[in-house]
């Protein structure tokens, strides 16, 4: 291989180190641990999955899936997701008895980068599907478990932000007639760009009642109060109806105490063309990105099963970039010996394992630097030479 | 998407539902466990690296590799092993001071399949590479610690086959003179294949003393004594060599106190085209497969580093197979509520996972089937109705 590409990886691709794995590790062990606690179980998918099947249901565009073709000239694809994968683990073989089913993952998704920027191709997610349960109290364990799991992880300054699907939509539909107009406010509301929205509003021909009704919904942001907020700028229908779900929800929220970690925020939409009814988004300190997001969507039916889901997926890169830089201990010792006192050596380190610690064993002929090479340990023992 | 084709997954693609998830988790982290208590540092690598730089350092060869392009005409591929990614990784960024260097590992890698077999085209391997440290207790330290892990994952019957890359060969050119009679040889002896080995040596004309000398060399497995059969058969030179090696191996893995899980056999070759001294392989009960294999290599110097490499890895759904069915409890309990006494629940179940418990929390009107669902539970307790 020539030598200026030997150690190139593909755009988006990164290597993971010990300290960085090290805090990977331990983060996704705690969430794990809390949702395994809310009795979820964890199941595992395919990296590689059929495009006809998980990459048409998935609801990431076409020029952001890494394709290829199998020896039958089949299109496969890199998960670009998980939930289209559980959707069809679930309708397949887990909704024989028509029950509610929490499942769980962490694993890697792909999405195909278009140009240098920083984003990554390969990326981590944990999170939840709880399918079978059209109950509010399902949307409501959903977020509890969000804000319970990223508690557990160690996040202390986080908020999610709780919305409708149905609530702008339906607005949109009472004051504008047409899905197109519709779509082109829910854009700038999805790219939260408020400036834009508000010159579209008034681009429109319409009485200056119901322009106030479309800007008034940048303002429903905040607690129980905003549903009546709400109330007064939408007509009877499903938006009403979406309203009356929020309302439980927040009595659920509230039950759990949880009601100071989560916010109305009606603004929310998805780019997910799967959700139909209250999603949310969790957003710690200084990430200018949701650390995770989730909520009720009627994917499972592509796969042929009746059956409405919520769930939320947390991805731990940005999870760690909210947690900010942790201290980490170096408490790695090392035993250095020679041929004589080895039998020695290695009695010790296997006691000192057996205490918990952690022990580098090395033949003191193996290094060439040994000052450079002692800087990375806590501590070090010399069985060298004849015995003492 | 066809209702015939929605649940399909590819070519030896598969699904790892919650029994099996558990299982694989729990042996995972007792391996990682045994592995970081030895002083080694988990990385990761990504799933997609250049074909031009791991996949052809890689020994898996071409029809195995899952390829694709990327957006600049790059041919892609999913990484085929570990060993290959981790000697770029090392090279590029970790081999700085030219220090020992002991790095471990827990991921999936990617073999095409080219007919349904059974044979899984994604599986997760677990191992060790002990870079940059020469000496034979570094080969002792892959073995040991091969041996260390697999019985903390809880793994208690197993052997570890040790032979020598160069005794065979040097075996083989001192006799038939040439490389391509060699590999003949070489390759029955790959495939386990004794019976085509004895024919082919009968049928090149040699002394019956040379004879004897290849056909001896399927005599050579077991313990120390085998070094001294070895050496009536072998010349001075690098097969005599490897014999000085193995001798002071096992004067390593003794004083490990591990001589019995380990024996001689001087007819291990290996597919991998990159092994270069010491190398073995871990077989168990009745799995007709290496549930782990390793061995010093020299790929190292294919990244622009001069140094050289031992390691290990297992292969976790061999390793799993080997250690047969296990007894699974299900503590899992089920609160049902109803929307009076919701906050009771919520608050019961805050208290029981407090003390370590699963709990589910469930709707009672999310469940149309409560025969059923209670089935799933060790435990269930209603908090329905009025306040008691």
């Amino acid at each position: 291989m020539s030598r200026l590409f030997m150690f190139e990886k593909p755009l988006g691709m990164r290597d993971t180190l010990p300290e960085l794995y090290e805090k990977k590790q331990h983060v996704r062990s705690l969430m794990e641990e809390a949702i395994k606690q809310w009795g979820y179980q964890f199941i595992e998918t395919p990296t590689l999955e059929y495009y006809e099947t998980v990459g048409t249901a998935s609801a990431i565009l076409d020029p952001e899936l890494f394709k290829l073709l199998d020896k039958d000239g089949h299109t496969l694809v890199l998960r670009p997701d998980m939930t289209a994968p559980i959707a069809r683990v679930a309708a397949s073989r887990l909704l024989e008895n028509d029950l509610p089913l929490r499942l769980a993952y962490a694993g890697k998704v792909y999405r195909a980068q278009q140009r240098e920027g920083g984003r990554p191709a390969e990326f981590e997610q944990i999170g939840v599907e709880f399918i079978n349960d059209d109950t509010v109290s399902s949307d409501g364990e959903a977020i509890a478990l969000l804000v319970s799991s990223l508690k557990k992880a160690g996040l202390s300054q986080f908020q999610v932000s709780v919305g409708h699907i149905g609530f702008a939509q339906e607005l949109f539909m009472q004051i504008l007639g047409t899905n197109g107009r519709a779509t082109a406010l829910r854009r700038f509301l999805y790219e939260k760009n408020f400036v834009g929205y508000r010159e579209q509003v008034n681009s429109y021909s319409l009485s200056s009642i119901d322009k106030q009704r479309l800007l008034q919904l940048l303002e429903l942001r905040g607690g129980a109060e905003v549903i009546g907020q709400a109330l007064d700028i939408i007509e009877d229908g499903y938006g009403k109806e979406s309203l009356l779900q929020l309302k439980e929800l927040w009595e659920v929220i509230t039950d759990y105490g949880l009601k100071d970690y989560v916010k109305f925020d009606f603004t929310i939409v998805s780019h997910m063309s799967y959700y139909s009814g209250i999603l949310f988004e969790a957003y710690a300190g200084n990430v200018g990105f949701p650390i995770g997001n989730g909520g009720r969507y009627g994917l499972i039916e592509k796969f042929g099963k009746n059956a409405s889901a919520t769930g939320f997926a947390v991805r731990l890169d940005k999870l760690l970039e909210a947690m900010g830089p942790q201290e980490v201990t170096n408490t790695m010792e090392c035993i250095f010996f020679s041929r004589e006192r080895r039998k020695e050596a290695f009695q010790l380190a296997e006691t000192m394992k057996a205490a918990g610690k952690k022990i580098v064993l090395q033949d003191i002929n193996g290094v060439k630097n040994l000052d450079a090479f002692t800087k990375n340990f806590a501590n070090t023992t010399y069985l060298i030479g004849g015995a003492s």
